[in-house]
């Protein structure tokens, strides 16, 4: 303690001794007062101040309904339609959506294991609640593949759980077209759907939209091409005419899978449902690429996947291949849009973190589809409108026997290219589904599934293609592609939603870890412009003889400050090695522990924030180089710091008049206090050394 | 399409026509063809060559043996060791913290359950293996009220566990002092230490000592206090002489247990029991306070806590406070040394995971207290080198009935302010503490529970008090008083580890969090400095005519690239406000869309880093800005962004002559522009305009 006492005496007099041959002009005190600046702000009690006479101001109850009807976006859309410039397109592009809707809402509609025709429902109810709530026109609401396994995941989770088992013991579950539990897979679904948009409704309320920020790119390249995996996964047997193998849980669920499925496929492949699926796929493919590269003459998207299923249709109709060939048909259809019905609540316990994850995936994945279309066309979209608008659609949509939306890639995409411009699009969409659903269901009773499976593998290809992100990111940025991998990673090998939250916190972490080392550089003056340059990149630059100016190129926090201080010492040459406890050789006893500075300055411009770590820190180092006889210097200190050293007191600990506005005055006061040292031992001036 | 390349070339046409007016002395590229600037760098094989050159250049037999020995830094201290400064007062140290040992040996152990005399051993074996692999003299290895409390958790969760139950369904458990019952609670504790150990010496050699600075100060005193407040809820209990709830369980364990406590202790308290732990706590804290008050006077800490346990005894064991008072006693402990065993390897599937967050928690909060001292003493401390010795202390005392364990702060306090200097100190302990256990044992067998629950209690005090930390946290800053909250929270309301877990969360999350909203601020020449700085603290500081300075305080990043766009755009003047769907009063429709700037200027000099999302959103804006006929300048640029800049073609897409190295040269080049432009136009010269 005594030991303490004494060396912050000796730092007071070095204080004092140094700070008079500093030109005072020059030192951040002097600027202040010079150019008067005033550096009182707003308190927290002001801003709220300001906050509410800014929200409140005009409060009044037209105000107040402008606001509400803010919150229904088609009103301004119908008020400001412009019917000649928009209603031909908007009209197409409902019946082009309203086409892809048919085959994919039925595709997705099997894969959640629920019958088809539910997911016709999630083409048809949603959309039409997101075309009031939604602020994005190009936005395809309807089914979504990833959500759709999520679901059947949530579902198989319910029904496989020992309580159920229990509750339902007198009933045989051994055949799954039993009525009872394709009742009970519904009533599960459509719960799930009221979750979710109850979940994402509440999001709305806390204006927690601007979480989708956390959602970054390269996450969510790598969780949907993850997820593509999954869905490709469950669709192959279906396509192979096999079926799927069963009680396969745990990690590494996919390569067991893989491995159990080609057994199963070597024993007994339905060859006729492989042949027509991979038919299907490649003539898809093929009329896919055909048609993306005549998209410029043709200058209409053709509906393939329709052509695919009504083909299939009549082909399979007619060859009876479910009779004689073992191929699984749709089946029969329920015609005719189900009554609304409130959602039971049986298993909200079991079904909440499902919900969570589904709520969460599905908000990340339509809002960056909507960010992406917002950013090609202009106009604005509102991350917390789009969840309410996603809420809405999926609490709405669960009174009738719908499972939870999202938006679709693929659908999207053709929605944006086929001319539509308004929200209007949904409504167009969604009167042609209703005239399918009413009138045309019963049509697609022969439809073979391995059409549906091909279409949805070839959909696919868009997502699986992302993996060549990873390789952009691999040049570009060693973390986001590192971000990737995980995320894509763990999506593949564990689940879809441990792949959600290992993705979130591996972008937390990352954000963190890269400002761990940043570099930390000597700088040298640049010829006499005043301008002080990295000394590596600007062989020119020169230093000053005793004088070393440094950058740490990252704010100064606890996480880095171990580091900073290490380098700190090492650049300014104090190094702490010991000798070796055998002695040999070259022997670095020689190594000499003082500094061959007497000034060191440090550039604080990169430091956007400090914490308590950081500034007790720099208050340590200015201690322990006054006892060491070397001035240190701050410059460029931003307001944010000025701030910090304010409420931590630091101008009572270190002087005022150390810390200058820019490097040149920090080096301008340097040079003037070396040569007034050697003036004083009558030694002679401090010559400038190219280095 | 064809929209967007029209727009493109547009911009071309623009670059052209305003890169001719700029004078490119000023622009990055004239100074760094002008200063030589070589902005080459090392790649990442001639990195790796560089460190195999420095580390294994000078490779030999002795700088090998140099190498393992320097794993040992015992040979270094004895090597170094200077008898006539350090041996007393090692001795004297050595012996105070031996006295320390008992009482809290004893009672730790009793936290764990097991026997007390398993706390002496812990407090003896780990202290002779710390002494031969650790670097912090003055930290105290041994008991830690924390550990010890997770240790008793691990215990109870493996005997209540079904399995357990199950396999040992024949024997009866009712009595706690059943020998089989302790036997199994010893095999458990000690597979514990042995694999806590073993994940340390892994961590080890994966150099993740560094993890260390992750965990934080506020961290680490939120997590402390709420561990605090675990061990004096089990305390009290036994300070009153009643049995300890059971069968709590879940989230708000605390809370339940405090009004259980209150139930049980207001049917059948133990007046007796109570009077005395109250007692000797009150007395304990009085004689605590007068030697902290007259340390200075006396020279010497009192061992107060071994006069307790001396009182105590004799009072108990003359006024059978047992037999006649039903006290709670320690009772028979066993005498000597254990023998050497191999710990047992039932559990360990059940043990990992309390195993990976003691490890944890016993390496944050020991090495987080070596370098206190290590700032304090200025002595260096490796965190690396301090998980080996954690490793190895306890790897080796798990062969000899020791349960984990960690640095104690009360302990190591007093072992500092001893007078101690060398690692020899633990030395001396030892010895004092392997007599203890061999020869004096059974005098305390009469020692009342009471006793040590006061002493624990009193131990407590600073770990509890350090609440006021969250005041100092609060005045400072806001996000480390949010993590010292959640972290502290966490611990209290559900259990230490989901706390440890919640806390590095809250860490990771805190840090992007703070990089969200940054100041965006407009900065203003001060007089004719060539300063430019906010023009909110710098009323002097003026703006020149359509010409607009911003700079952003944080790295430019996915996470806040949102809201650096909307900002930017509002700064310049682009307001996309529509009017309200209802008209009313002043309606909002007279706001100018068009920007009053002609020039905007970005400094960036505090992007620190800069991602894949940050720059296309610079080239957007500086396309976009085009478009409204707006010249977009950057200045500032640091290697860091200049590389990103370069690897992601970023001077393909715009001009590289828009690029200055400071701000003045930017604004210098605008003022050029806009002159240039009006004398075309035959207008007058650019005034400036003090505003």
């Amino acid at each position: 303690m005594s030991d303490q006492e004494v060396s912050n005496n000796d730092i007071d007099q070095d204080i004092t001794v140094v700070s008079e041959f500093i030109p005072k002009a020059h030192s951040f005190q002097s600027f202040v007062d010079h150019y008067g600046a005033d550096e009182t702000h707003l308190t927290r009690t002001d801003y709220i101040k300001h906050y509410f006479q800014k929200h409140c101001g005009s409060f009044s109850f037209l105000c107040c309904l402008n606001a509400i009807l803010e919150r229904i976006p088609l009103i301004r859309c119908l008020k400001d339609y412009k019917i000649r410039q928009n209603l031909y397109g908007d009209i197409m592009a409902g019946i082009i959506v309203a086409i892809m809707h048919i085959p994919q809402g039925m595709a997705y509609g099997v894969l959640t294991t629920l019958p088809p025709v539910h997911g016709l429902y999630v083409s048809f109810y949603p959309v039409v609640v997101y075309m009031i709530f939604g602020t994005c026109p190009h936005l395809s609401i309807g089914t979504f593949a990833v959500i759709s396994l999520m679901v059947a995941q949530a579902i198989e989770g319910i029904l496989s759980s020992p309580m159920h088992v229990i509750n339902n013991g007198n009933e045989t579950f051994s055949n799954e077209s039993i009525p009872s539990l394709i009742d009970e897979k519904i009533r599960i679904s459509t719960t799930l759907a009221l979750l979710v948009g109850l979940i994402q409704v509440l999001l709305f309320f806390l204006r927690l939209g601007f979480l989708s920020v956390y959602l970054t790119e390269p996450f969510i390249s790598g969780f949907t091409s993850g997820s593509a995996v999954h869905v490709l996964t469950s669709q192959l047997p279906l396509m192979f005419g096999v079926k799927s193998p069963r009680g396969i849980q745990g990690p590494f669920k996919i390569p067991k899978f893989y491995i159990k499925l080609v057994h199963i496929v070597l024993r007994r492949i339905n060859w006729v449902s492989s042949a027509i699926g991979l038919t299907s796929v490649v003539l898809l493919y093929f009329a896919k690429y055909l048609n993306e590269r005549f998209k410029a003459k043709i200058r209409i998207v053709l509906p393939l996947e329709l052509v695919l299923i009504i083909i299939g249709t009549v082909l399979s109709h007619f060859t009876h291949l479910h009779e004689d060939f073992g191929i699984s048909i749709v089946g029969e259809i329920k015609r005719g849009l189900p009554p609304p019905a409130l959602p039971t609540f049986d298993h909200v316990n079991q079904l909440i973190v499902p919900a969570i994850t589904i709520a969460a995936v599905s908000f990340s994945i339509s809002i960056s589809m909507a960010k992406m279309f917002s950013r090609k066309h202009g106009y604005k979209v509102s991350s917390n409108q789009e969840l309410l608008a996603y809420g809405m659609a999926n609490v709405l949509s669960s009174f009738f026997q719908c499972y939870p939306n999202a938006g679709s890639l693929s659908r999207s995409v053709v929605q944006e290219g086929s001319g539509g411009k308004t929200l209007l699009i949904g409504g167009f969409s969604s009167i042609v589904l209703a005239s399918v659903i009413v009138a045309l269901t019963p049509l697609f009773r022969s439809l073979p599934m391995t059409c549906l499976a091909a279409i949805i593998i070839v959909n696919l290809k868009g997502l699986i293609f992302q993996i060549k992100d990873l390789i952009f990111y691999f040049r570009i940025s060693l973390l986001e592609c590192i971000l990737w991998t995980m995320t894509f990673v763990s999506v593949v090998l564990f689940d879809v939603d441990i792949g959600l939250y290992v993705g979130i916190c591996t972008s937390f972490v990352i954000n963190t870890v890269r400002t761990q080392k940043p570099r930390f550089v000597t700088l040298g003056q640049v010829d006499t412009t005043g301008i002080y340059k990295n000394i590596v990149y600007f062989p020119l630059a020169h230093q000053y003889d005793r004088i070393k100016i440094l950058r740490f190129d990252e704010s100064l926090y606890a996480c880095n400050s171990v580091f900073f201080k290490r380098k700190f010492y090492e650049l300014i040459g104090i190094q702490n090695i010991q000798s070796p406890i055998i002695p040999y050789g070259k022997s670095k006893d020689t190594h000499a522990r003082e500094s061959p500075y007497k000034c060191v300055i440090l550039d604080c411009s990169p430091f956007n924030y400090i914490d308590t770590v950081g500034v007790k820190l720099l208050v340590d180092i200015f201690h322990d180089l006054n006892k060491r006889g070397i001035v240190f210097f701050l410059s460029e200190c931003r307001f944010e710091v000025r701030q910090k050293f304010d409420v931590m007191k630091f101008y009572e600990k270190i002087d005022f008049h150390k810390i200058y506005v820019t490097t040149h005055d920090a080096v301008e006061a340097a040079r003037d206090s070396l040569n007034h040292e050697l003036l004083n031992s009558s030694a002679v001036f401090v010559p400038v050394t190219h280095s």
